[in-house]
């Protein structure tokens, strides 16, 4: 299949960091490539891919001021790809933001099918569902509800690089947050739940004013330790060195990413039940779902002693890239079906 | 000429108060209309146009902070008049903020002229130039200057509703300040003028955070005074009563909209020489421009006894509507031309 893979510009793919986009992108594109499709991946020229790099600008957005606004920018990368459609039998566009490419979802003559990586609005909602015939994947069914109207194809929960996510026997004797510091990551109680059990807890991720204001004043450097924000390989060290990953959502969210990663290291979870939480931990398995802070104070032993091994085998099974790229490739031909027939 | 002309969808056309893009859209459309062209205008629902109106949205995104990310309300407002195109011969984009238009430059059927309403960056027209045959409008030759590596097919002054700006003979005795409230616009240059020659001095411009930090200090009710934001018949009162309305413009900017408005009232002008302000203002006619602040202390008694008639008469000439459609339909068949040659 010849596939144009839109990503955003906003960093390259795979992201210097983190950017759960960027990455998700990065795996399905070499994930298609290894099965032998033709793609073409429409992202900043510094980006690594083993498909064709189609690098409309040498770098992303958040590493020039110039390139704003920004908007136009995502506009004409997305253009430029519609615009060599005769080149391509689909156009996959990951709507970093918003789905842009609903613009051109009636002058494009290939077919776009685009991934929506948010909780999108009711009102949102309502100016998408203008285009009722263009195609979406959802990335979990907690997304999916939201989408209603739209032509929801599938669902097709995110895939990470199990590979480079090294399993762990035995961890280190702490606990992990990973994640942005906002109140819907729940930080704060994080922070309580490992002040209640008395056990050390490190924070990873990027400084900012929330950090300063709300986080900061916990941070004692014994029991709870600010790591700073982790690149890949920190990342893993610290998945695998943690007894559990906490996960005290308080936002509904489309997916938990880091989840996932943390499994893949052999890390069970312990997760509020907000979201597509229980879409994305298997609960008894890969880690433990609780209705509340209580709950998860009083079980966090219960989610030490469920075995690694089995919680890394269960996330390569669920998590690994093989079953993200199988779902995507259904989904395009779902897609070029319902436009062949349209089109016949 | 079949005319699909796409207006900004922040709000109404015209607008409900200010907005220059708005009223120049609104003005170019009824004129287009009167000269017995087929315009399809592409706004709001809640605007009134002589042209058959295809409202996409009921209300503008100003006025519903659901309608939230603008962008995309912005592109599926133009993406609908490109699929549409077959109606048309010609596409005018009115690219309130950015030309959003050069996305489907290449895949819309029917051409599209976007006009250019700000002094974009370097940046900017590089970016833009990456369609190098897309054409545009410039509003003034200051303007065009910035538009280098560009297809500026034309340069066309805006028009302003001379009508209904009526003319008055015998002004009032104060001098007026009317515009937003920034550093660029020069409001507490002309404040510092008024003072030097104790005169009154009406501020009429909306309250904003600039305003209470640097304006509100200055206000005593009785030789400065704030009026607020003026709709269209305070505006005109106001400039009709004023001796001069001071311009002490600090930025440069692409056009200066309410020196053509003061003018057309018979109001003489008094501004700094920044900008496009020479190509508004006749010197020694409708108004003076002047190097510094303190020659426009100095100079501000000849700008008085500019006899107002001439103002007035030499802004209709100018400035009024029949000059801008003109200017309008000489670039529409400039574009036509040009299309033509290629697609035959």
């Amino acid at each position: 299949m010849r596939i144009a893979h839109v990503a955003p510009v906003a960093t390259s793919i795979p992201p210097p960091k983190s950017g759960s986009v960027e990455t998700m992108t990065s795996l399905l594109t070499d994930g298609l490539v290894a099965r032998g499709h033709d793609v073409t991946l429409f992202a900043t020229g510094d980006s690594r891919t083993t498909a064709k790099l189609a690098g409309v600008y040498p770098c992303g957005y958040w590493h020039d001021p110039n390139m704003w606004p920004w908007e136009l920018y995502e506009m004409l990368n997305i253009a430029t790809a519609v615009e060599r459609g005769g080149e391509f039998d689909i156009i996959h566009y990951e709507a970093g933001y918003y789905p842009m490419s609903l613009a051109f979802a009636r002058l494009s003559r290939t077919p776009i099918v685009q991934t929506i990586h948010h909780s999108p609005s009711a009102a949102e909602i309502k100016l998408w569902a203008r285009y009722p015939e263009a195609p979406f994947v959802a990335i979990s069914n907690e997304q999916a509800r939201l989408l209603e109207g739209l032509n929801v194809i599938a669902t097709v929960l995110h895939g990470i690089d199990t590979d480079n996510f090294t399993y762990r026997e035995k961890p280190d004797d702490y606990l992990l947050f990973l994640g942005r510091f906002t109140e819907g990551k729940g930080v704060l109680q994080a922070i309580q739940v490992a002040k209640r059990l008395d056990m050390r807890l490190i924070l990873a991720a990027a400084e900012d004013e929330y950090y300063h204001e709300h986080i900061a004043p916990h941070v004692d450097g014994r029991r709870i330790v600010y790591y700073g924000e982790a690149d890949f390989d920190a990342k893993v060290a610290l998945y695998g060195g943690a007894r559990a990953l906490l996960y005290p959502i308080q936002a509904r969210e489309p997916f938990g990413l880091v989840l996932a990663e943390a499994m893949a290291c052999g890390t069970p979870v312990a997760a509020l039940d907000k979201g597509a939480v229980r879409e994305v931990v298997d609960d008894g398995i890969t880690g433990m779902v609780f209705d509340d802070l209580e709950q998860m104070v009083d079980g966090l032993t219960r989610v030490f002693r469920l075995p690694r091994s089995r919680v890394r085998e269960q996330a390569v099974a669920r998590f690994g890239v093989p079953r993200m790229v199988d779902g995507y490739l259904a989904a395009y031909e779902k897609v070029l079906e319902a436009h062949r027939a349209r089109t016949a």
